[in-house]
């Protein structure tokens, strides 16, 4: 499969349609998934184009990998959160839905399952409020 | 939580208990998860220690996800798989039961549904035999 550059986050990263950004830097970029599985899962993707891990340009891999982190770490102080599950799938039989390459940063509360992944937006007020507490802690 | 290093992963790096290994760097192993979730499932981790992803030196997150397609693009060729789930677990409440950073890379295939990671050991030839195809595709 080719990759498609109308999929949802390449028109994120030419900024035709509006994220929640968390993070950015010349190679990389974190925003907040508007679906989420837990308060504050985030979306960390790369600004070169590829369809998905396994086809991506490995130069990007470092930069790319301390952003998961940073965004991790974030939302482990930002939201008291008790673990970080971090998810990268490729192609639709693993679950890939947006063939841009991403990786899920999903935290985790002792406790409290984690919601799936369906379709159901969370409100805007909600979403604003976890980006500034991200961003309170990433500067 | 400080780092243990009678953890498993640090114990086989350590070269004191076995594992089915299939692609060793100066800073990465690649290694099969003895209790899959499907076939092929394997863990790649740095030799450096840390306890997980976010308290991880990033300077070896370059060469270790480069490790993590590697062995992504091995497994889809070597056991004709329809895709992979890379997941990444910090901390016990999302799930993370050893405390060495690893990355697990899951193969799946259309229609077959994961196994739970319960403690099921593979049987030893199947495993081998797994090894094996890796090995083949990685040199």
């Amino acid at each position: 499969m080719a990759y498609d550059d109308m999929n949802v986050f390449a028109q994120i990263l030419r900024g035709e349609i509006p994220a929640m950004k968390i993070l950015e830097t010349d190679q990389a970029l974190a925003f907040l998934d508007v679906m989420p599985q837990s308060k504050g899962h985030a979306l960390v993707i790369p600004k070169a184009a590829s369809e998905n891990l396994l086809s991506a340009d490995p130069s990007i891999f470092g930069p790319l990998l301390a952003m998961v982190q940073q965004v991790g770490q974030a939302a482990m102080a930002a939201f008291d959160a008790d673990g970080i599950v971090v998810q990268q799938l490729n192609h639709s039989a693993a679950g890939q839905t947006v063939f841009h390459t991403h990786f899920h940063v999903i935290p985790r509360y002792e406790g409290v399952p984690l919601k799936p992944h369906t379709g159901e937006m969370a409100d805007a007020d909600v979403l604003a409020e976890c980006a500034s507490a991200y961003k309170a802690q990433l500067g």
